[in-house]
């Protein structure tokens, strides 16, 4: 597998899900310790830079959350993002996380709003005209904005993998259930580790 | 929730996945019949047809699967398919079942492919220029084909439901997986009975 | 130029368009003639079948135009193949012409009901799947549906091409708007013996 | 038609474009005066605030173009978005002008780097959760972005309306092909006040 034509999306690595005082980091935070996603994460970026495209995806929203919609159109997990003030542009919690801090190798990829980051967004132009062929997936939730991006790309004709112990979910269970009953139809399931020695 | 405004989404209910002797019929027998799934589906569209608007949605590809990418570009689920010669195009595996066959009242979407039935085909359209804002799903598999093409209409905006007993999955596992921790981010499960009375 | 990694897409060639008595031949008529329209791009299909991949583009909608929205959301040109009664499923109008009849080597692909072919079906997918990066286009109304087509492949990051001599629009100006203004900003105008002098 | 439901789009009302020393006002300057874009889209906005949905979408690249992909991948505009160093994050050129500097009352949609705006930001998802139904286009070029992002939004079902006197072309001859010729198969041509007559 060419290293060039290979990505590395790196998803909703932002205080408000890693960090202590994060809105959302108390439901993540077991899973985060237990498969040490941060420090893999870092690991595989700081490895990568340079090597394959790397790109950071947070989700951010305007502080009055004027681009998430009219008063009920989006769903539960929505509301709960609107109710925790969680991921708004220039605060604290919407920024990503030191240890992921973008540099000139990095693209940071604006526009996130919904579960697949390739739906309000230029991922897939950006994948396009870099002849990107093979895109692997950190971040969080596991089970939500990670697989459902994962999805969208194997849809559109990449070769997916889930970078297992760089990503969450909120329980074991979760996890446990992407990486076993549904990422293998996609892809594969691979530690970074694993992933690193297949690029060349 | 207005009748006008609500669309049912019937996803490969075709004789390969429904059927005995249907290419993929072993893998999913057991959960169409723990779940009725096939009589549920067909009093569901009865009833709906000529209030909402009633699409169905099949998976198909062209006799020699020239349609499905050069070798290799598509992951294991589409292997699974074209080892098992499902969904061909004029053949009585790809054809929608009896019970469900399409009359005027409904519309039958082309272009599916892959597992978001939105990827592929101009289902997003139709919705559009019939101002829908309401899609329920029915069909295979459950966190499959299902679950993405819910997945892809919540990031666009509709409101989704899943109608548990019209739909089946491979284990009861993965069914109880979806109907508990993942759709609930997005949207309501209800039975066919329940999302019946919501309409008006 | 590989032949294999480049698509020519023929875009509404049916008799509606290019026939007598096809409901909207008369606006399209003198541009077929004086740009011989039907025969080179006969010429055209018949020397790239099986070197490059061939594509047939109708647009259709149901005999009710149940699937062109609800009245009123659609406009002016819409309004007129519904006035027109053109472009119905199953009528001899909406068929493709004898001279450019599909053969086992061709895609049909459905679902355009709108300027943009992409926009409606699965055209990106069966691209995307086959290591396409070349896209010429053939058709009508040059400045309509095979300009709107074009412009969005451009922007998916194919390189495009507009076989002059194998399109029409209903006048020679807006011919020559697109030929000379227009479609140098994406890519190249050619004659179809030009363009198959690039293949290799 | 009611104002809530109404967006303006205002594309690449940026220094490059509008303003001496900009990068590409030598090829639009002589337009936009005799139009008189700038103080006509300034006029629009001010009054737009507030009732419509009003967005700015500027292009921009990064420093060093990463974000338009490897060489060839995009055509001839493009090639020249490069060479005249255009549109750069940062840089005074890639700014949006003083006159329509945005408010908090505005939306600012990054992402565009194609001719659709739809192509690669959420413009349309923005436009799907406010319920949208009617989109007024302003801006540069007349032909090529703003037709295309027009195009874009009729084929996804929006009423599309063209604000002649707040856009410009780099010839007269182009900014009429639109106004006679083109945009009227879609949707309407109007002054920014006839167009203001027609909200409530």
């Amino acid at each position: 597998m060419k290293a060039k034509e290979t990505a590395i999306v790196f998803i909703g690595f932002q205080n408000d899900f890693c960090k202590e005082k994060g809105a959302l980091y108390e439901g993540v935070k077991d899973q985060i310790k237990a498969q040490n996603t941060i420090r893999n994460s870092q690991d595989r970026i700081q490895k990568a830079r340079g090597k394959c495209l790397t790109l950071l995806v947070p989700i951010l929203f305007e502080q009055n959350y004027c681009d998430a919609g009219c008063e009920g159109v989006l769903g539960p997990i929505h509301a709960n993002v609107l109710q925790t003030k969680a991921f708004r542009k220039g605060t604290w919690g919407g920024a990503i996380i030191d240890e992921l801090k973008p540099t000139p190798q990095d693209i940071v990829v604006d526009g996130k709003r919904t579960l697949d980051a390739f739906n309000s967004s230029n991922l897939d132009f950006l994948f396009r005209v870099d002849r990107i062929k093979n895109v692997a997936f950190c971040g969080f939730l596991t089970n939500v904005c990670v697989e459902g991006t994962a999805r969208s790309a194997y849809d559109k004709g990449y070769k997916v993998f889930l970078l297992k112990d760089c990503c969450a979910a909120i329980s074991a269970e979760e996890q446990k259930y992407v990486e076993t009953k549904f990422f293998p139809y996609m892809g594969e399931v691979l530690t970074q580790d694993e992933f690193l020695k297949k690029l060349k």
